[in-house]
């Protein structure tokens, strides 16, 4: 019953219009970047999400994967359409080319992404999980290990996975009790179950890459004594196609509140042949690669889920009739007016449209940075797009994917008691959308990364420079006609991260729970005032693309409009967030901890 | 695999302490209202939620209800504990003495019906309807319909339910189809089709009797010619007892996103033969008196799923050891520490517990005003306790339904991935909180019923009224040791809701987009002021007992802990929705309608 189409026109402005990306054509994969291009390879990845995996959604949902004896099973219609997605070559986008990658940029990579997983967010997970994986081998394996496994990673011929949690240790990866004994050969036996392992056996790929975290005996305690190893489903043969099985196996799959249609499973690791990524005891450090690439990942899911959940709400809200505007008739032919009339279905409409549309814009200016750091030939570059992707990783990780909890609320909300009933899919998005603030690092402890590394990495140098550039953008637009009100706004809220940052210099080292007490209204400042630098940049291109005249008129008029309603809308909250952490962390941590059990 | 107890103690407190029920003896019900009495009452009701329905919750979910032939059978067990419910006498706890009721407090009555709620919110909603559905009768129908139904609905043996709105109706009743055809022998024929009927069939019951909106032909246009019908599952002989069946079935149940416990049956009326409740077309004013109820009823709903999520929260950050406290480690035998010592886990923990409490203590002094509007024996008393029941009912409705999802979430975020997974039970209560945000009046409704309605009547007396209570609070506060920070931000968020309330005055006239555009924003300081309020008088209470000594020490200082968090962690939001709100509806106004459908 839901429909998707890929915000394409949207896109399109974001890159080439207030990015500019083909401006920089001296970034590798940068220099056949042209409009037409890049809108070719959107409409095709738009067809390919509104035809054939959107139709696959709620179907997906509603069949689930099944279990049998150890094999997974993915819905009706998966197979298929991912036979499809990698013979398209969606797999290798944006890949290495020395791997059979086609090096197309990052910033596109996500436009793409985002329809993926807007349209299927369980089927997108099978390929995001794969290059996830592909691309920490390619940072940290050796050339026969990257020669080995990576080209048929990159045609999604084999899949990947990355295995982390156990049933006693999550967050705190120290607890660790998977085991890799060093063999006589060079390679490692693995004996341990992981749980929670995403797509960790199915039946679309001729393989499966494990990426496993464990303990070589003898080695540092904690977090310091972990290692990254590749454990294939099948092992090689001499030929290098999968041969005999390895000792892994699924031991069953969760049943869990949603992304039904990707298996959650409980892989079992008996003495299964592993090779060693990077160095010894330095895993962790190796899988961070991998896992700052799946936190950018999983705050596009938030955006992607409310994306489709906005769009859904949007066209229900413009039929569905009833009551009259309070302000006189607007259908009066009609029994009643479109919902979509009444102020409180447009307040929750706007702030969906306020928040797809900023963080779509901070998603591709991440991207943008994230090209940067990856390839940029000057190094100085390089070093500060890399600041601002550490900072911001966490910011979009929590920030994202609460605001797609929310979005997915406000959407269903707009359905009334029809958003309760499976039929109409709202609730799915709503069930969807609630795993991502919890796993790849809860959103707690994405703001205590940003709070407890990523603020002091460099003597603050990553928050300065991101503070500098809003600064800029405050300055450059004070005394525009239409803008200067909204940079006022801007200026107000950077005001608080300002003061936000200081007061966590001052009284998080002298009590280290302050910093934890303030880390989420910190992390929500931050992303606020992000999002309002990337609408002051959206608003500016479509004032001044207005002012020299333009054939999209309305579109246009709609970006300054929906930035205004960001900036009285939403920016706001930034001043009680300041107010909060302010407050300190006494009234958090004065409770015993057993008095919370006393009813 | 989750538990709940009741919390008796914190309602002891509020009832006793706090709110002083005792010292209202001149109130019908109240008179022997001891501490003693009220607190057997509820030991008994707890071990009834505890042990008894609580149990058959994850069980209700998994198991849901099943429909085949128009036959709806609730799920195992429900029957046997819906039998123990009547024979205990819960049913009627509160109800009129003339009709079989044991004509005890309603105050008494919402602390039994949060731990019903909490225990099993599906199990609770059949009796729940019950209560409403007769008290709409007692308030409008004849004498001979009231000694027909409600005795046998006093015991349960006889059930109730709202039918109200159909496909293409839900907050505009004016759209109504189904017709009541007047008979020769003054009964009517009922026909049309309503859905989303809640417990609209079972197998708990003998009989069910449905309250029923409907149009008599050739009455009034719209909302205004809307009447009330009694029309029972079986049309009783002359003996009162259950006889034929009426022209009313269930044509199939919902499947939904939570509350699979309780069926929600499209209900098809076909001649069903119905009684008149109230006059012609005055029905919607007749069902108010079931909606009012109702609405403090889901907001209950709101505050009991909070209840049981906090609590299995609470257990599990106490038991789940992952990482080591920031301030050096609390459990150094362990190999880590429980997860209640990371502020950001403390943070959930806090806010959860400041919404039960703060909640709970304005539910039971709302409990109190309801008593007073329908029992006291001075007339300006009931007047001004009308009033403000009127202005807070839909501020309850919306917040506590709002926070009891936030909440909900909150605990799930505890329990990282496990709270994702159905065995622990958390992803239920997120799927079971949604649907009271969205049921009984959107909570866009609600906002508009307090910004459109509840505000203006009597030129402002209620809300004004309200005012002068905080005030007063304030002030008497304002010199207080302890609590004069605190009463200084409520007078803060107090002057918040005056200028919001003000602007409003100056600005909803003028264009009424303004009014609906700023609702919820207002709605939602009104809130926090409100839970301010009664959290300064828990404090106040718990302040005034640690001065003269008490053997609850370690309880009165934990409130004064939580009230702070409420204070420095909560209120602060209040700064927010009136920034928000004195933007006005231009910017959500602005957008053609047609415009949210491109992407």
């Amino acid at each position: 019953m839901t429909t998707y189409s890929a915000p394409t026109r949207d896109q399109m402005f974001l890159m080439f219009d207030v990015l500019g990306i083909d401006k920089h054509a001296n970034i590798p994969g940068f220099d056949d970047m042209t409009p037409d291009l890049a809108s070719a390879i959107l409409d095709e990845a738009g067809k390919l999400a509104s035809e054939v995996l959107h139709p696959l959604n709620q179907s997906g949902d509603e069949e689930g994967c099944t279990w049998t004896d150890g094999v997974v099973t993915a819905p009706t219609g998966f197979k298929e359409a991912y036979d499809l997605y990698c013979q398209s070559g969606w797999q290798s986008l944006t890949a290495n080319p020395d791997f059979g990658g086609q090096g197309l940029p990052q910033t596109l990579g996500l436009a793409v992404s985002e329809m993926m997983i807007a349209s299927n967010w369980g089927f997108a997970m099978y390929p995001g999980l794969t290059k996830g994986a592909a691309e920490a081998i390619e940072a940290h394996a050796t050339e026969e290990l990257k020669n080995t496994y990576l080209p048929k990673m990159m045609t999604g011929e084999w899949s990947g996975t990355m295995n982390l949690t156990e049933p006693h240790c999550g967050t705190d990866l120290g607890l660790m009790r998977t085991r890799a004994e060093p063999q006589a050969d060079g390679t490692y036996r693995v004996t341990g179950t992981k749980i929670f392992i995403s797509a960790g056996e199915h039946d679309l790929s001729d393989n499966i890459i494990h990426l496993v975290l464990a303990k070589i005996p003898g080695g540092p305690e904690g977090s310091k004594g972990i290692s990254l190893f590749i454990v294939p489903k099948f092992i090689l043969d001499e030929n290098g196609n999968p041969g005999e099985r390895n000792g892994v196996s699924c031991g069953s799959i969760e049943k869990k509140m949603g992304v039904h249609s990707n298996a959650t499973c409980v892989m079992n690791y008996d003495e299964a042949a592993g090779y060693l990524v990077g160095e010894e005891h330095k895993g962790l450090m190796a899988m961070f690669t991998m896992m700052n690439e799946a936190r950018l990942g999983v705050g596009m899911q938030g955006l992607g889920v409310a994306e489709v959940a906005y769009q859904n709400a949007a066209a229900y809200t413009n039929e569905r009739l009833q009551g009259r505007s309070i302000t006189g008739k607007k259908n009066p032919e009609g029994p009643a007016d479109p919902i979509i009339v009444h102020p409180d279905v447009r307040r929750m409409m706007m702030t969906s449209r306020a928040f797809t549309e900023g963080a779509r814009g901070l998603a591709l200016w991440m991207g943008l940075q994230v090209d940067m750091l990856q390839r940029h030939p000057d190094e100085e570059v390089r070093a500060q797009a890399d600041d601002l992707v550490g900072l911001m990783t966490p910011v979009i990780k929590a920030y994202f994917t609460d605001m797609g909890v929310e979005v997915a609320y406000l959407s269903q909300q707009c359905y009334g008691g029809h958003g309760y009933i499976r039929e109409h899919g709202m609730e799915q998005f709503a069930r969807d959308a609630r795993i991502a603030p919890i796993y790849e690092g809860t959103n707690g402890i994405q703001a205590m990364d940003l709070v407890g590394r990523k603020l002091g990495a460099k003597n603050g140098a990553a928050v300065q420079a991101f503070m500098a550039l809003v600064q800029e953008s405050v300055a450059a637009n004070g005394d525009h006609d239409t803008l200067a009100p909204l940079a006022k706004r801007l200026g107000d809220a950077l005001g608080h991260l300002q003061q936000g940052t200081m007061w966590l210099l001052q009284n998080g080292m002298a009590n280290p729970d302050n910093a934890g007490a303030a880390a989420v209204d910190y992390l929500r400042i931050m992303a606020l005032v992000s999002m309002g630098y990337v609408w002051l940049m959206q608003a500016r291109t479509a004032a001044d693309k207005l002012a020299e005249g333009t054939e999209n008129e309305a579109f246009m008029k709609n970006k300054l409009i929906t930035a205004r309603f960001f900036f009285e809308r939403m920016l706001p909250d930034t001043i009680a967030h300041l107010t909060k952490l302010e407050a300190g962390s006494e009234s958090m941590m004065d409770l015993d901890a057993d008095a919370f059990l006393a009813s």
